[in-house]
């Protein structure tokens, strides 16, 4: 046995719904941790969290938080990491930040480990973790790009209400329950929290996640077209997105268009995303398997079915790619790139 | 005031999602009727349904049925239209069929009155509804094909559980409760009727709706491509579409991309469609205003929103479509077919 190293690692936003996975992951992976600090606004400072049979008091994060910290994983909002990130890289901290405070920034790389994990060394105190819903496409896209390549996505989404946090989760059930038992609802959290107009979740589909841009796209539809051209590498990429949110508690679907640079056999496509790292292929129509937001909650990886070639285009492909968005869309893909810098350090 | 011309007229399905709704248009929008004939299967006669403060029993439908009947409303399964229609049609009714059965047949025109009423005198007795989810599609697509023409669609939908009739508005409604208080479910209806896998919809999306074609597509979305080729008399259109179920109760939502044959204004976009017969545009991002399936069940309208210029391609336009599947969907286009066949009488 090797002596492997031990680190320091700060969770900030450890008591919200990605904070709870990834201290939950970095029990399970038996992450390589010396000292594990917990770190919240003040509201949740105090509290206790079990971590491998001992109880962790959560502190308040602040800029001082963060001496001695080898590895911070930042899931607070984006205000949250803009204040406090500086001063954790200030202290040595490498930063693992799920928000979208650093991600179109050109120093910071934006990482899924199945697509640009060589890009991994080019940060200068931050990693960003990419948006749930761009994740779990551009880790089904990259093998194709790189046998087939590609320059038109076309893609609709139908995304969970765990993507705006546990109030949202809480606020879905209740409303749904109202509704079948023929109570009024008020709607207060969704669409976004923040703006003034909140709509009726449960038992609906709402075509607004995140405040609106003057093109008449939504941050959230920027979030995927920008960060997937900046993961791939490829700024040539049409990329056009619908992002919908739909009563689902965990795991976003995702209907994908590809146009491919060639026509393509689609048992080799089936093949390729089958032999893919992190990818599960779940596509056997006749026996009506095909990945379903229920089953993927829980699971790591990114699943894809309804791989069926285009009748309108030869180089047409379709998919439908499902994935756990507080997992691989939010806390396992930063724990992952929390395992690749443990491992080279 | 003239004498206007009254006609016997029979639903069939009469107590089905979509025949209840038939038989509601048929008296608010006060049908000139002469007798009402209800027809069901043998389990339902007997029974009795209200209309215009009568009381109406209701009959098995047999072959013998339609004898004096002019307009005979088809809403209770394919096989059924397959049976009856054609003794229908040789009694002298103009059948109305909101079934598959008769869709596709040269012989047959599909009507969907804002696109092309003018076919409507081309039947030999049978007149196609066509499918809930093509319907609303091509009614907003239609004026846009006037002024710019397009050849390539694709849509993805979010399609309510009232298309697959009561007992899939039922189980969404059980199983979310089971879900809320902690239960096990036990899927039983959706997908499909019929077919041995079950899938459970509460909180969740099930990419499956009909049976799966050879070609990795489903029927509902065979139905879509090749009906909107049809209505819009254009076989050379190229359309892609993912038909996707979701735990809504009514209305079916669509996000659909379309590449016109011009570059395009959007702003006469807007106009075109806030102009166009059947359309209502709601699209004020900055107010969070957009269409919701809530807000349109009910409604016998199709409404737009989330209309934008795609940014990857200057011909490419956005938008975000939704009906009542039920009504403009089945029964409200129906009905809109009989009034047309009345007003010409």
């Amino acid at each position: 046995m090797t002596n492997q190293k031990l680190f320091n690692v700060a969770v900030v936003g450890s008591t919200g719904a990605v904070g709870e996975q990834i201290i939950k992951l970095l029990e399970e992976r038996n992450f390589p941790i010396n000292e594990l600090k917990l770190l919240s606004s003040a509201r949740s400072a105090g509290n206790k969290i079990e971590f491998k049979h001992k109880e962790i008091t959560i502190e308040e994060a602040t800029p001082n938080s963060f001496e001695n910290v080898d590895i911070a994983l930042f899931s607070a909002g984006g205000s949250v990491s803009k204040e406090l990130i500086p001063h954790a890289v200030e202290s040595g901290a490498i930063c693992i930040d799920n928000t979208s405070a650093f991600r179109m920034d050109p120093d910071t790389p934006l990482i899924v480990p199945e697509v640009n994990i060589d890009q991994l060394n080019e940060h200068k105190g931050v990693i960003a973790n990419p948006n749930c819903s761009t994740i779990q496409m551009v880790a089904a896209l990259k093998p194709l790009y790189d046998r087939y390549g590609f320059s038109r996505i076309i893609t609709s989404t139908y995304q969970a209400v765990s993507g705006s946090g546990r109030s949202a989760i809480d606020e879905t059930l209740k409303q749904s329950k109202d509704i079948i038992e023929g109570n009024e609802v008020q709607p207060d959290i969704l669409p976004v929290g923040g703006l003034p107009v909140k709509h009726q979740i449960a038992f609906n589909a709402i075509p607004q996640i995140d405040k609106f841009v003057d093109n008449g796209f939504t941050f959230e539809e920027m979030k995927m077209m920008n960060e997937t051209k900046k993961i791939m590498g490829d700024e040539s990429l049409e990329i056009t997105v619908t992002c919908v949110r739909i009563p689902v508690i965990y795991g976003h679907s995702e209907s994908v268009y590809v146009e491919l640079n060639s026509d393509f056999d689609i048992a080799e496509v089936r093949t390729i995303l089958s032999e893919a790292p992190g990818i599960v292929v779940v596509d056997q129509p006749e026996e009506q398997k095909y990945p379903l937001a229920t089953d993927c909650a829980g699971e790591l990886d990114v699943f894809v079915g309804r791989i069926r070639k285009d009748l309108a285009n030869p180089r047409g492909l379709n998919m439908w790619i499902v994935s756990d968005n507080l997992l691989k869309g939010a806390a396992w893909n930063a724990v992952q790139i929390a395992e690749y810098i443990a491992k080279q350090s």
